[in-house]
């Protein structure tokens, strides 16, 4: 039924969904209290709990979120392509829903708001799998939720929470049939264990150990620029940079100016001897860590002798999110563009732009570095499937 | 490295595979006379025999397969869409290889073949996972083919023929990281034992049951030659008509016709009894058959009183792949198109034509009849990935 709804009629549902989750700020507010003072008694970290806590603006930010979702183009109906065939049948590619997503997460609420919503624009339906340690959070977002969906005259099953232990994640990732796709939103293990344990078709949001490659031929300038807002501008998201490598004929002249700068903006940096040689507050970097995606104030450094060199190390240790290229050659723009298999290749400018809102999507639902349905930030279109309309006047196969 | 080969070194390869081909058929024909006749001896059936045996034609099919596929346009490289942010900063999106697809199938030798240039016209290294009872015709197909990648200049290993007991399919399904995709093409065992097996993402390719609803306002001769073509013409491949759905308001009019007309066509039909009432040749139909992809000349016949009703029974009983109304009445056209949830929807077609030489595709690797990534026919853009490639003169985000 969602499905066939048109644009106008999913509108008005998430008008009326905001308008009901901003009347329940202090319902809301009160819930999520029971939910921190439980994660304080069990000891969690402020780290974590910093992700669960809302405020006034944080859940004026999940009601803005759903009234800004109102103002996209509908992805459904959209024809992506069509044509007629020689005996005038006309064929028509159409973006229509998935059906049920499933959305499994962490203990951030916000997730809940953000992703109803989503599904709903999209004509999905949600099933949402957040954390316990979110639970009271949840249930009362969702409840606010259904309340604008039922003021809209809409079904309160289209937004679901499925509560319940662990058993109940496993039962939403064997229903092949009735979820029609899986996307785990959190960290490298919730992501790794869904991806492994599902029989529904999952679509991999990423974790992202991004490199900024300094080619012989960069302009400095914009290479510190770059290095200081992938790395500094917000450490704790996925297109931050972790790892940096620098070309060694300029490594005499870059690597102390950048010590210097990501120093400056209270960077740590783990690096090989080579690295380290040129100032005494580089810390070795143990071989994992240019694995490792540290979101933190942390980056991972070396010299390397080529364009080649870059890539291959980037090959060995990509999560394939984000990889940028400073260079003023176009041979190796070229090079690395065609060669480093990611979501995104950049040249010359900040992987923080790799977000559904920089490419104007307008709503994301995460960054997919898998290569299957899609690749790179996850926008509205890309919460949908696509049927073929096929017409004709009776045409027959010969 | 095939990722970033230039189309005219791929094309190139696809002639010197195809002459390698051509000139190995009589190896290949003995080879294949080997299989054939060890399948006798173990008592397998005609049909499967049919399948297996390769003829000098059927050998030309495929030398002929791979020489059209030079015609076809490089998928690679295409930009699927691009745009300049405010910033200046300019994004693209471009189709990119998967990398290394396997495909899993059964015992059908033109598929070797028919994969391997599928996948090197898209980019993509192919591990083909033929059945054993087909090995000595895979082996020397695959061996051609080799010949032909190396005198073009390319590595063999860009085609390889994976051998080896069931344990051998069971690696290649867990292989994930190592293999971007595999694509299960057979029947539905083979399918769902992929699909529930494997960690490495799955495109499931079909099975149809696939249903025809002649409306109440049908033209009852274009219900009737539509029928009779999806039915008869080729009755052993997917997109075939399995159920036949007849509106009440007609029935007494169009089933007789039907039936007189099915019976010509020599095609056994198994009804319900108010279908039964029409006919004494009418079988009874188990409850089961509607869920049946008969693939032969059966077809299971039912009166519905509604559209409603004709689409209920499509959801209860679809395999998603193509369903068909008849219908003069755009309500009832815009409504089946809307709500009925598959890969395909016709009216007033037949449903033969969902495929991908009709399409227009010119090579098709299956038909899909999952929701992600791709749906319907598969044609070279479909065994592509995309990447983002975001180029700027320095530009950071603020």
């Amino acid at each position: 039924m969602l499905a066939t709804l048109n644009g106008a009629s999913k509108d008005a549902a998430l008008a009326a969904m905001a308008d009901a989750l901003s009347a329940a700020t202090d319902a809301v507010l009160a819930a999520n209290s029971r939910d921190v003072a439980r994660a304080r008694s069990l000891g969690t970290s402020e780290a974590l709990i910093d992700r669960l806590a809302l405020t006034p603006a944080r859940v004026e930010g999940m009601v803005e979120g759903l009234r800004q979702l109102r103002a996209l183009p509908d992805p459904v109906g959209d024809v992506i392509r069509g044509w007629t065939n020689a005996n005038g049948v006309r064929v028509r590619q159409v973006r229509v829903p998935f059906g049920v997503v499933g959305i499994i997460y962490e203990a951030r609420p916000n997730v809940t708001a953000d992703a109803a919503g989503i599904c709903l624009k999209s004509g999905n339906a949600a099933l949402l799998r957040g954390s316990s340690s979110a639970i009271d959070s949840n249930l009362a977002i969702v409840a606010a939720l259904a309340d604008g969906l039922q003021a809209a005259g809409l079904p309160a099953e289209a937004v679901q929470l499925v509560v319940g232990d662990r058993s109940v994640t496993a039962e939403l990732m064997n229903a092949r049939g009735l979820v029609d796709v899986l996307i785990p939103r959190g960290g490298a293990g919730l992501i790794n264990a869904v991806v492994n344990g599902s029989k529904v078709p999952v679509i991999e949001t990423g974790t992202g150990n991004c490199h900024i490659f300094v080619d012989a031929s960069a302009d400095q300038q914009i290479a510190l620029d770059i290095l200081i807002n992938a790395k500094a501008q917000r450490p704790s998201v996925c297109n931050a940079a972790e790892t940096l490598l620098v070309h060694q004929a300029i490594a005499d002249e870059f690597v102390p100016k950048a010590l210097l700068a990501l120093q400056r903006a209270g960077v740590t940096v783990h690096g090989t001897p080579d690295v380290a040689a040129y100032s005494p507050d580089v810390v070795p970097a143990k071989p994992d860590e240019f694995d490792a995606e540290y979101l933190s104030l942390d980056l991972a450094a070396a010299v390397v002798p080529s364009v080649e060199a870059a890539i291959e190390h980037i090959r060995l240790h990509s999560t394939g999110h984000s990889e940028t290229i400073i260079t003023n050659d176009q041979g190796s723009a070229n090079r690395f563009t065609a060669e480093v298999d990611a979501a995104a290749v950049l040249v010359n400018a900040s992987s923080r732009f790799v977000d559904g809102g920089e490419f104007g999507f307008g709503a994301e639902i995460g960054i997919s570095t898998q290569k299957l349905h899609a690749r790179g930030p996850m926008g509205l279109a890309e919460m949908t499937s696509s049927k073929y309309v096929v017409v004709g006047e009776g045409q027959i196969r010969s």
